[in-house]
C-alpha cells in the first residue's frame, strides 16, 4: 500500500479545495454580500478555513514524498474514500467558524456535527439539511453550500482527473470507480481529453440551465444555486420551502428538464457530440431510465389527482389534475434522480404515492451521471439475473446468456450485480436499524428511520414522516447524523468503496 | 408438461389427506369429543369433508390416465405447488363446514378465507391463526390444526415419497425441493429407505416430546398438539396464551429442546444413525446455527433484563434475570426456528430485542429442517460471497474457492444463493406493500404490514404491533389473508417455487 502517495493526493484535495471555497467567499463578497460589519464573518470563516485547509493540504503534500508514483486499486479507492471524508470536513469549516467568528451560539451551525453532515449532504449531493431559516443564511454560505453539491456531482475525482493531468492510471482507474457503473462503450480510451469534454458538457449544461432560471424570474444567485444544485442532482435549496417557494411554472419545467439530464449517463453527450445518434437511441439504460420515470409519474400523478396539494410553503391548492401533473412529476423527477428539490409535501401523499416514490428512490438514475440510488444499468441487470434463475428452478441444463443491447454479461458481472444490490438492501436495514438504536425511546419511528437511511445511502434528500419534504435532520442525536453521512458516502461511491477498508485483506499486501 | 399425472398425484394427495381426516375425526371422536349435539358437528364436518375429498381425488386419479410415468422438474414444481395450494383447500374444509352444520354464522370460521388461512398456515407450518377463544374449539378441530402442521412439517411430499415407493424418479426430485437447499452428502442415495428412516425419526421424536410433555404435566391431549406444532415447527397452541399458559418450568425446557431439534437439518439424524459423529461436529450449518442461537438468546436476553415481563395470558412478572433467560431464550429458539410459540408478549420489549427477534426470522433454522426463513446455511453462503464481492472490489484478478467445509461452492450455486436471498427480501417487501395497499387508510402501519410480511414468509407465526404474541390476523382483509397465504407456501417451498409458474417459459416446451 503506497500510502505515502495517497496522502500526497489528498494534501492536493485540500488545496484545490480551499482555492475554491476562497473564490467562492470573494466572489459572494464582491457581488451580494457587500456590507461590512457582522456580514463580513462568513468572508473571514471563509478565508480562515482556506488557509488552515491548504496549510494543511501543503504538510500532507510536501511530508509524504512517496517512493513511487504507482497508484494501484487499493490506493485508488482508499483515495476516494478519503477524499470524501476529509473533504467534507473542511468543507464544513466554514460554517462552523462563522458560528464561531459571529458568537452565533444558538445557531445550528454551532454543532460541528451539524456542519459535517451539511458538507457530507452537499460533497454527496444528497442534499439533506439541518438548516431551517434558511434564507436568513448569509449569501457566502449558501454560495458554499451549493457549491459543494457542483463539485461533488462533477466528482472531486472528475476534478482531479481533468485538472491534474499528470496522475495517469489513477485518472483511469478512479474514473470507472466514480462511473460507478458497467463501463459505457468509448468513454474509457483517452480519459484525460474525456474527462475534459465531461468538464466542459456539465459547465455547458450549468450555463444553459443558470440563464434558463434567470429569464424564468430568478435572481442570478437563486439560479447559480439552483442549477449547482440540479446539475448536481444534490437539492439544496436557498429557500426552506424549496422549490415549492417558486411560483412560475417555467420554474418548474426547466427544473425537471435539467434533473432529467442530469440523471441521464453523461457518455451520452459524449456520443451527441460525436453525432452518434443511433447508439443513444439503443441504449438500454437510457430508454429503461425514461419508461421507468413515465410510469412511475403516472401512477403517482394518478393516486394525488384526487388529492388536495399542500405545498411546502403552507398554500393549499384544491384537488385537481393541473396540480397533480405538475407536483406530481416535478416530486418523482427529483427523487428517482435523487436531487430531492420539492416542491408539494409528499408526506401528505397516499400510501401508493410514497411507495413508489421510495421504490424510485431505490432504483435511482442512470449510471455515469450525477444521479444516486442503485442505477438503472443495475437493476435492468439484476431483473435478468433473477428471471434466469427463476427458470433455472425448472431448467437447471439450460444456461441462457443476458444481454444488454449487444453486450453480454459476464457471469461475474452477474454476481457482481445482484451483489450489489442485496448490498444496498442490507446497507438500508443496517441505516434503519443504526437510528432506531441510536435514537431514544419514542423519538423514532420505523417509516422515518428507513426513509431517512434510503435518502441517505441513495443521496437523495428528504425522506417521510419526521425527515419530510417540510422537515429536516437536525432533531438526530450526533450518533444517527454520523451514521447517515457513512451512509451518504458510502451511496455516493458505491456500496463496496467504503466497506472494503473494513475487509481485513485490504490492507494486507497479498 | 405432463399435466395429466400430476393431476392424477394430486388427486392421490386428497385421498391421502380424506384418510388421515377422518382418522382424526374418529380419533377425537372415540377419545375426547365424546358427548352426541352439537359436539358431534365437528365428526359429521370431518366425515363429510374425507367424503368429499376422496371423491374429487378419486375423479382425478381415474380421469387422467397419463400417456407416461415420468415426472419432469417442472412437473414436480408444479405437483409441489398444487399440493399446497390445493391441499389447504381440502383441509380447511371442515372448520368450515363445522360452523356450517353447527350454524356458527358469527364464528370467524364462518368465513371460508379463514379457513383456507388457517390451513395454509398449518400445512406450511406457519402458525399465524385468525382464531381467538381457541379453548373453546372442539378437540376434533384442534387436534385436525395440529395435525395439519405434523403432516406439513414431515412434509406431504416426504409422505409421498415414503408412502408411495413406486414413483421413482418423482421422489428424489420432490425430495431435493423439500430439501430446499444445498444437498447433504449421504442424503439423497437410495432416496425410497432415506426417506423412510427419515419418517421414523420425525415419529420417534414426535412420540419422546409427546411422552415428556405428559410427564412435566399436559394432558395427553394438549401433549400431543403441541408436540405435533413443536416438531413441525408449527407453532399452533391449543390456548390462546401459546406456551404461555402453562406455568412448569419443565414444559417451557421441553419445547425448547425439541424446537432446537426441529431446526436442526435431518440428514444428520441419518449420520447420527449412522454413527458418524464425525461429521456432524463438523457440519458448518449445525455448527453456524447453534452460535446464532446462542448470539441471539444472548442479546436478547440481556436486552430484557431489566424490564417487566408480561405473559400471553397477562401474568406480569418483575424484571429479574430468572424470567429474562427463560422467556427470551424461549422466544428466540420459537422465532428462530419460525415455530412461533409464544410465552411472553415480546412486543412489549425494547427495540434492539425485537430487532434481533426479527432478524432471526430473516435467517431461520437449517435446510433440511422444518424449520422456516431462509435457511442458516444460505446465510453463511451468501456472507461469504458478500465477503468476495468485497475483495474483489480492490484485487479483482484474485479468485479465492468458497468453501463450507471441505465443499467448494460452484458459481452457479454462489450466484444462485444471494438470488435466493436477494428474492427473500424482495418477496418479504412486496408482501409489506401489498398489505399496506390492501387495508383501508390508517387501518395499518409499517411495523404491522412487515412483520406481518415476514412472519408468514419465513413461516413463523406471529409478527409484531398488530399482528403480535397476543394478537392475530382476522382482522385483516380477504386480498390481505390470501396474499399472506401465497406468502406462506412461497417461503415454505423456497421463493422460486411459485414464482416459477408465473414465468412464462415454465410452460413452454422449450
Amino acid at each position: 500500500m503506497n500510502i505515502r502517495y495517497v496522502i500526497r493526493q489528498l494534501g492536493l484535495l485540500c488545496i484545490v479545495l480551499s482555492l475554491v471555497m476562497l473564490a467562492v467567499a470573494f466572489a459572494a463578497a464582491l457581488i451580494w454580500d457587500k456590507s461590512t460589519g457582522p456580514a463580513r464573518h462568513p468572508f473571514w470563516a471563509f478565508l480562515a478555513s482556506a488557509c488552515l485547509g491548504s496549510l494543511l493540504g501543503g504538510v500532507m503534500w510536501y511530508a509524504s514524498q512517496p517512493d513511487s508514483k504507482t497508484l494501484g486499486r487499493r490506493e485508488a479507492l482508499l483515495l476516494t474514500a478519503l477524499s470524501w471524508l476529509v473533504g467534507a470536513a473542511l468543507s464544513g469549516l466554514p460554517f462552523y467558524l462563522w458560528t464561531v467568528l459571529g458568537s452565533a451560539t444558538g445557531h445550528r451551525f454551532s454543532q460541528p456535527i451539524n456542519c459535517y453532515f451539511e458538507a457530507m449532504s452537499g460533497l454527496t449531493t444528497t442534499g439533506a439539511t439541518t438548516l431551517i431559516g434558511i434564507e436568513q443564511l448569509p449569501h457566502t454560505l449558501l454560495l458554499w453550500r451549493a457549491t459543494t453539491q457542483w463539485l461533488g456531482g462533477l466528482g472531486i475525482v472528475v476534478l482531479f482527473v481533468a485538472v491534474l493531468p499528470g496522475l495517469g492510471m489513477v485518472g483511469k482507474r478512479m474514473y470507472s470507480a466514480e462511473m460507478a457503473g458497467p463501463d459505457k462503450e468509448g468513454i474509457t480510451p483517452q480519459i484525460h481529453e474525456t474527462a475534459q469534454v465531461l468538464w466542459l458538457i456539465y459547465l455547458g449544461l450549468t450555463v444553459a440551465e443558470t440563464v434558463a432560471l434567470r429569464l424564468a424570474g430568478m435572481t442570478w444567485f437563486d439560479a447559480v444555486c439552483h442549477t449547482f444544485a440540479t446539475m448536481a442532482t444534490g437539492g439544496f435549496s436557498t429557500r426552506d420551502s424549496s422549490v415549492g417557494g417558486y411560483e412560475p411554472l417555467s420554474v418548474t419545467i426547466i427544473i425537471i428538464v435539467f434533473m432529467v439530464l442530469a440523471g441521464v449517463n453523461f457518455g451520452l453527450y459524449f456520443q451527441l457530440i460525436h453525432g452518434r445518434l443511433r447508439a443513444i437511441w439503443n441504449d438500454v439504460e437510457l430508454r429503461a431510465y425514461l419508461a421507468i420515470l413515465l410510469v412511475a409519474s403516472a401512477v403517482v400523478v394518478v393516486s394525488i389527482a384526487d388529492e388536495a396539494i399542500v405545498m411546502t410553503d403552507g398554500r393549499q391548492y384544491e384537488p385537481g389534475w393541473g396540480r397533480a401533473i405538475r407536483d406530481g412529476v416535478f416530486t418523482t423527477v427529483s427523487l428517482q434522480t435523487a436531487t430531492g428539490f420539492c416542491t408539494a409535501d409528499f408526506d401528505r401523499w397516499p400510501f401508493v404515492a410514497k411507495a413508489v416514490l421510495v421504490m424510485i428512490m431505490f432504483v435511482g438514475g442512470s449510471a455515469g451521471s450525477t444521479a444516486g440510488g442503485i442505477k438503472v444499468i443495475r437493476v435492468v441487470v439484476a431483473f435478468k439475473v433473477m428471471a434466469s434463475e427463476l427458470e433455472r428452478a425448472f431448467r437447471p441444463n439450460v444456461v441462457r446468456p443476458i444481454k444488454v443491447g449487444n453486450a453480454t454479461v459476464t457471469p461475474e458481472l452477474r454476481q457482481g450485480t445482484i451483489a450489489f444490490v442485496l448490498g444496498w438492501i442490507l446497507l438500508f436495514g443496517a441505516g434503519t436499524g443504526a437510528l432506531m438504536v441510536f435514537e431514544p425511546v419514542g423519538a423514532m419511528d420505523m417509516t422515518t428511520a428507513a426513509t431517512a437511511s434510503i435518502t441517505c445511502l441513495s443521496n437523495v434528500g428528504p425522506g417521510l414522516a419526521k425527515v419530510g419534504a417540510v422537515e429536516n435532520f437536525a432533531w438526530l442525536s450526533a450518533p444517527s447524523k454520523l451514521a447517515l453521512c457513512l451512509l451518504m458516502v458510502t451511496g455516493r461511491l458505491g456500496v463496496f468503496a467504503i466497506l472494503v477498508l473494513l475487509h481485513p485483506r485490504f490492507w494486507r499486501s497479498r
